[in-house]
């Protein structure tokens, strides 16, 4: 869908429907938006963009996004490198520091085991995550990831990779979310809920 | 809402959540989004933003955005001139010209006159427009501004401004969208339709 304006404007608005929550529709509109704020969003996000594109890398160790490699949670002494936990993606990392309940490390793995897709563990930072535990220092490994088909065969497949460690795997509590109303739960989180009742 | 990232990753959030469209959530999905494609997308993304800060303008004539000023629309000799389509922003003629059937010129307002957000007849481009028909080359003004309060108390006050030209101001018909059901209609769009109706 053309904007009808020049090739410039046209090239952005392409480049801004491939967002993920974009299309060519508020593409246009988010176009817009910038070109009539040239200075005050334009230039700055402009200027964003190239710097981020200059300086952020991936942490070689943990797999996350940062301006430094290793990153600021890799290198920061008082995190507790015993705790290691295994994630999807960056933005669960992010996700988790947000919560700030976690003081341990992260492995991101960078997508999770699906067979429907073709993505199998050597498309994954699985032999990485193998290595970091082998050499004796985390004493455990939590896994946090999505309570989908594909995160549990994810998970199950790592629990078995890392069980001649004897490292303990866990995994995040499956339940009723803070402020989850029964009324809307769907029966699997119920039963999970259920099957792992608590003393009150 | 911190991603807890580095402060670069931090300030692209908060300026992707700025775009209509996007809110802190979704801006901090497209970053990831972003950082993870970093030379297909995030790099072309700065570059064409970059582009656009240098090179777009608002052009003298019509208020319409291009990179040359004036405007492809107003440099283009095989418009007609004597057509002036009155709208209230860019998206407007955006929207205009992907229909493809007006070959005229155009006067972007700016805005609307709106009571409520303070907006007169100062703020848009109306002495503009009035200094554009008073020059004698235009033969028909056709105000194609937004069927709201707004759009229509703008529609109103151009009319009588430019009532002594003595150049005839027409406004886009009201009536059933293209693909339009009459279930789905409102009853105003219903009313308006019935009274333009014409012989089938």
């Amino acid at each position: 869908m053309a904007a009808s304006a020049g090739p410039e404007i046209e090239r952005l608005i392409a480049l801004l429907s491939k967002l993920p929550g974009l299309g060519p529709r508020s593409g246009r509109r988010a176009a817009l938006a910038l070109l009539k704020k040239r200075d005050t969003l334009l230039a700055p996000l402009a200027t964003a963009m190239a710097e981020a594109q200059a300086k952020v890398r991936t942490c070689g160790t943990c797999g996350s996004l940062d301006v430094t490699d290793p990153c600021a949670v890799c290198a920061d002494g008082s995190r507790d490198g015993r705790l290691l936990c295994v994630v999807e993606e960056v933005g669960s990392v992010w996700a988790m520091e947000r919560g700030g309940s976690f003081k341990g490390r992260y492995h991101v793995l960078g997508g999770l085991l699906s067979a429907l897709d073709g993505i199998g563990p050597e498309a994954l930072r699985i032999g990485e995550l193998v290595g970091r535990v082998a050499d004796g220092s985390v004493a455990e490994v939590i896994l946090a990831l999505p309570a989908t088909v594909d995160g549990q065969t994810t998970a199950h497949y790592i629990a078995d990779r890392l069980a001649k460690t004897n490292v303990p795997v866990t995994m995040l509590a499956r339940g009723v979310p803070v402020g989850g109303d029964l009324d809307w739960l769907d029966d699997g989180t119920i039963a999970q809920a259920l099957r792992a009742r608590r003393p009150a």
